[in-house]
């Protein structure tokens, strides 16, 4: 086991605008992210090349009262009669689609296939948002006692300060550096640094004739529940990913006709992925994700490379202190380091380890079935050299890591220039 | 594309007892089937060997409140921290699943993998269990019209009836087949030819002291609405399965280790899936499901086989129109001759084609998202000679064809002894 029985590479990638779209329906966004990902295919890519697709999505039932959605999304782009399969993994359904494309291909079954991702959450008043999105934690346990995804994440949180020394102030540096490298991203949901935040706000309390605070920085700012309202203590709005709609599509190939799409395929050289108990009271540890650590140990394996050989990364930021236990297990920072890291800009853009220059989760937005797939696409433009302004010199080797809920599931996959 | 990197085979195949069970969750009901697969694997299998899970499940999120399925059920049976992966293709999610696991395998990824399907329907009243499986219809288009399943499917078969002179009793005749094979069935939800069901009836009516129908046989008490009352015309109850709880697990082996489990190995020789449209009004023609027809095209040429060899079949019955479809669809007969050949017998257990032995849904019941994974359940008893009573003698190729939807997904699997 473990050994891919042909190779697997990316051909293309691309997404809709992330944000909220009262006047889209999903299958629009869906055709948004599809001609993109047909436009990033240097050579060109005809859809009857395309023999199938692996479509993830969290929730079209509840969020739209649509199920069935992969041959909706199938027929919109014109791949009706091709099989079309949904995953579904709570946030991590595009990442474990991904997965299943690499597989497909390996399998000798296909030989180009579409990944993709979409999810249209903003139809629901936020409170529903909230009630859906914990349907992805344990609904006979946590949910019916109150739990919901920002104080789940806040517990692990608090297990995290207590047993290592984190820092709020390391909290708040993940959301400032994501919101920095979303400036960049003309497709983020909220293109704007904390500072510019900062600044408008300011900006608008003059014009109301209104006194403005003092805030010596953003971490001022981000301390202020005028400006920065708590959730879930130790979480601020700031530390939350957004509600999202959009989507994301990607094109794998068998290596040996990537070539005839494109001259700068990006291999998928590693996947893996693991699930763990839904319920955190299940749990040996709550400080780190066991499906998060096995995913990225059958992908290091797969790849025949180690955490300090990936030279950019996007992980699942869906608070704040999901990035710095994700840094954690993937190896990058050992167990209560990853904050520390971050403070002193380690996973900055310039840093050693560049960490979401996409905006991540955070800044980018989080349209949770599109979100794993959305991460490969900021991979392959970080590995091809085309992220424009927020591009990391040189890289060649690339990560995502994709999780569904608090960790019940994760996929991994590294990705070779 | 289209030759399997390796071979895959199934090693064991388990179900839990089809049926309404108010006091079980789908947990419970998942477990039971498990261990009833762990137990049909003649040499034994440990957990530790079960690299993998594909769960079918339709909308846990709509009948359960609860998304993220498949981490609960991979924990209830001790597979955490393995990688675990939902499929939803509507009715058709544990069929698509299938072919996730034969990809997994044939990828090298992965050499034994566990493939199921779980539903639990019951909870919710009929009315709601109706709105619920609507949503696998076009909810922008059809749905919102008033579009029910069982009102699909009648416009399927009066579509049927008038280009083809399909008939009414040739509809009941597959009712009255596939219970009278349900009956002897253990597993199944309503075990009992019609002819039981007539005879119960006219016996609870003398006990109530009124004056029983004189129907002269099952045709005639199917025609009778104070027995059978239309649900929508041309379909009446006993054409429509039944709302039910369920779950059926597969494990399914690289060809190269599956001795190691079974001396008597199932190979899944053929593979293939399709899409079309959601909506009735999309389609070119409504008589016939081109995902099905791509699906089987697909299995076929895998196997190298063709309708011919197939020698018995576990094919959708969602309703008995789908049937006949099926049989069609399938290339056991031409257009418009299926509902002949069952009215002729050739589809009964003792004919030359004989179609769901295990009583199909309709008998067994239609636990949705598990339908698919217990149609592989019965062709691996029928395959291996251990169908008991209703066994067709001497069979070595055998078909499943799972449908999600009106046919918007299709899956359909080839097995040989």
């Amino acid at each position: 086991m473990g050994k891919l029985a042909r190779g697997v590479a990316l051909i293309g990638a691309g997404m809709s605008k992330f944000g909220a779209f009262p006047d889209k329906t999903s299958r629009e966004l869906f055709v948004e992210a599809f001609i993109d990902a047909r436009n990033s295919v240097d050579n060109g890519i005809d859809n009857k090349d395309i023999e199938a697709m692996f479509l993830g999505n969290f929730s079209s039932d509840l969020f739209e009262g649509q199920v069935h959605t992969g041959p909706i999304m199938a027929d919109w782009v014109g791949l009706v009669p091709k099989p079309v399969t949904r995953t579904e993994g709570a946030c991590a359904s595009s990442g474990i689609a991904i997965r299943c494309g690499v597989m497909a291909i390996a399998s000798g079954l296909h030989d180009v296939v579409c990944v993709a991702g979409v999810e249209k959450m903003t139809n629901l008043p936020t409170s529903r948002v909230t009630d859906t999105l914990g349907a992805a934690s344990d609904v006979e346990y946590e949910f019916p006692v109150g739990a919901t995804f920002p104080g789940l994440y806040a517990t692990i949180a608090t297990a995290h300060m207590k047993k290592y020394g984190t820092t709020i102030r390391q909290l708040r540096t993940i959301g400032i550096k994501n919101h920095d490298n979303g400036k960049l991203n003309p497709k983020a949901q909220f293109p704007l640094s904390i500072r510019d935040l900062m600044e408008k706000r300011i900006k608008k309390l003059k014009e109301k004739g209104e006194e403005a605070p003092s805030w010596r920085d953003e971490f001022d700012f981000l301390e202020d529940p005028r400006a920065n309202p708590v959730v879930a203590w130790p979480l601020r709005l700031y530390d939350c990913s957004p509600i999202t709609d959009g989507a994301a599509v990607l094109f794998l190939a068998a290596e040996e006709v990537a070539r005839k799409y494109t001259d700068t395929p990006i291999h998928i050289i590693g996947s893996g992925q693991g699930s763990v108990q839904l319920a955190l009271h299940d749990r040996a540890d709550i400080t780190t994700i066991l499906a998060a650590r096995e995913a990225a140990k059958m992908a290091y394996r797969m790849a025949g490379v180690g955490p300090e050989d990936i030279q950019v990364a996007e992980v699942h930021d869906c608070f704040t202190i999901a990035e710095i236990v994700a840094t954690e297990d993937l190896g990058f920072f050992k167990p209560g380091e990853g904050g520390k890291a971050a403070e002193e800009g380690v996973t900055a853009r310039d840093g050693e380890k560049p960490i979401n220059t996409s905006g991540g989760l955070k800044s980018k937005g989080h349209p949770v079935g599109a979100s794993g797939a959305g991460q490969a696409v900021e991979i392959w433009k970080q590995l091809r050299g085309e992220a424009g302004k927020r591009q990391v010199p040189d890289v060649e080797i690339g990560l995502t890591h994709n999780v569904g809920g608090t960790g019940g599931t994760c996929a991994v996959h590294i990705y070779r220039r």
